[in-house]
């Protein structure tokens, strides 16, 4: 017998009958003898209304009475898939944030769980009842209902399968599992039976939409045990393991993209200490995220190039932020392009294997895309291309890398 | 300075504009220096999506997740509405039934409330904040969401004015006022300056939709100064007062009128004692409320014939059980009409005057309509016609006791 926490995102409860069909999933493991608790979002496009709404109702926007209403959305699921779940003769009980209760901080609006307090619930799982959890909330210290951001129902999820020392958190998504890369690029893309958590880490940070970010972050430091599977299948998913519960791992995992990313150079920047200080500085104050950097050395006139990538959304402020300090940088031109794409290859295997950067290179060279600009960490290389090489890159580094599936 | 409690029903809040008309009339009484408490209820339309999710999702129906479901659209609107009033540049801020919060009894579905602790809320309102207040629910003994029942907002606005002591209630709504009668029926009907609760609560009873019987039976009990009025004008309401704040009474207040009613005749029964104590019994054990009773005499043979009237709804449930305990019973025949309305004279003023309800028989007998069952109290004199009669009746006892407007 064994505590199981299963989440099923808004897709897997968006409507009555996929509602029922959760329902039907809880069932077959609680007749399995185990126990289970069910963490849900709130049914695909409640939660978009909801925003809308608060969104529209006025210009200003209260980050308490934003959580107020968007909370609701999960509210109606529990609600549902409890009595869905007793439909089925199943004991069960739906559970609010403030009313486990799932303690967090006061940001409102994108809050981190600070606590979660499962006597309660654990004295009725041992009693047989499910325990159907709202994901996405909690209670602020004020006593107001938080939310903890886009997404956060992974979180929620794994944060109470560390309360609960569950022995599994399988994540239900309409994906059946973590794939080497986006199938609907290539196809012939396939599933992973077993990815480790610094691998998944950066494939969620990359552009890989299974798993929120900072759910794969709380399930490595907890350890918990994790597993992103189908909701509408009953093929096996893809489990989040620690590296040493992978024996030998020869293949790279996979290869992410990130689309929505633009570029920036800067040229002719006099070579003086603290000048990129004073550009990322200025960056950071007004919150734009600069990822991947590279400085080029200074020529003889010392003069220096600095070319960064960030997200499209931010290039314009960027730039006018840029161009309104010319006068202090003291650089002689500025270039953009809104139109590249980061590719990453992501694998642990690269720690033992130092020819993955020049079979990326390689690979990439051959297809005749140009490489703007590179980073890397221990378990991955990013470049940057020009986007309208988005799809080729990634096949074409698909097949150099082994992952092809066979038929 | 007052403090007042305003009430806005679910059309007056049915969509983002109304919801900021509503922030207006808020904003108004507290420029004018006034606390306020403002209670609203869902937005028109979404309790019955709630509801009608809350009953597809499966047969059986946990009253718990049932309340959990529905106490959302209330959540939803103070959100709104706090966020509301604070781009017109006031302070406000949104309350839960949890929060306040608001003990109920544990009927899950139709709970009473036991409790309102308002020392929190009262300090914020003395400091200039408004209180955004969820109608309709309130936190059952077990922890659990509690729902007041359908119109329960009504009962939160007069039962937070109780605990809040305040000067007075507002409750906004579509039409405004209570009428001497339904003005789709009579265009001659008036609004009424006053009313006092005694007739209030006959016309809420007797079909007149503008108040929740509930609400009203407990401002009269705790004396709460309460107001009928628009959302949508400006225009003065209804004012429910005790009777000692009326003067004096010449007219009868107003003419109910009850559509959904059938009788039901059970003639030649034996007359000996404990029959009707049988027939009552056994249909109020099965939740069928009877209302209007009339018992013939006893003819020479020892028998005697019962009419009474009910719900149309209960109708063939009620003919069912009847006709299963002919045997027992000992009844001759039995008879049904489906089609009765029961017309109602209301007005303190009968206390002083008896001849109403003889003015009340020749009017309808002067125009031709057959009276069926009779019932009074002190206050009113009801009778049971047949349903086809209903608006020529209405208006005709609208003339006849001096309540069409002049225009």
């Amino acid at each position: 017998m064994a505590l199981i926490v299963q989440k099923f995102g808004g897709t897997s409860v968006g409507d009555l009958d996929r509602i029922r069909n959760v329902a039907t999933r809880v069932k077959s493991e609680v007749d399995a003898g185990h126990q289970v608790a069910v963490v849900v979002s709130a049914m695909a496009g409640t939660t978009n209304q909801l925003v809308s709404w608060a969104r529209d109702i006025g210009p200003m926007h209260d980050a308490r009475e934003y959580d107020t209403i968007v909370a609701t959305g999960e509210q109606v699921t529990v609600g549902l898939l409890a009595i869905a779940l007793q439909n089925l003769g199943i004991d069960a009980r739906s559970w609010l944030g403030w009313q486990i209760p799932i303690r967090t901080d006061d940001i409102h609006g994108a809050a981190r769980i600070d606590s979660i307090d499962c006597a309660l619930m654990r004295e009725r799982l041992a009693g047989g009842q499910v325990a159907v959890v709202a994901g996405f909330q909690g209670i602020a210290p004020d006593g107001r209902v938080a939310t903890l951001g886009r997404g956060g129902s992974d979180t929620s999820a794994v944060a109470l399968a560390a309360a609960l020392q569950a022995d599994r958190c399988d994540i239900y998504t309409d994906v059946d599992g973590v794939y080497t890369t986006d199938p609907r690029i290539a196809p012939k893309a396939q599933k992973l039976d077993r990815i480790t958590f610094e691998e998944m880490l950066e494939m969620a940070s990359l552009g890989a939409k299974v798993l929120q970010t900072r759910s794969v972050a709380m399930a490595m430091r907890h350890n918990v045990n994790l597993q992103v599977r189908s909701s509408f299948s009953d093929a096996p998913g893809t489990l989040v393991v620690n590296e040493d519960e992978i024996v030998e791992q020869e293949k790279i995992s996979g290869i992410a993209y990130s689309p929505d990313e633009a570029k920036i150079t800067i040229q002719g920047l006099p070579d003086k200490p603290g000048i990129a200080a004073s550009i990322f500085g200025e960056l950071a104050e007004n919150h734009i995220n600069v990822d991947m950097i590279v400085q080029s050395a200074a020529s003889e006139g010392q003069q220096a190039d600095i070319t960064f990538s960030l997200g499209r959304g931010d290039l314009d402020k960027a730039l006018g932020l840029i161009g309104g300090a010319r006068e202090k940088l003291g650089f002689r031109a500025i270039d953009s392009d809104a139109a590249v794409t980061k590719i990453s290859v992501v694998g642990t295997a690269m720690r033992s294997q130092p020819g993955v950067a020049r079979a990326m290179f390689e690979t990439l060279a051959e297809r005749g895309i140009n490489i703007e600009v590179i980073s890397t960490s221990e378990i991955k290389i990013s470049v940057l291309i020009a986007s309208e090489y988005t799809e080729l890159a990634v096949r074409s580094l698909h097949t150099a890398f082994g992952l092809d599936s066979e038929d």
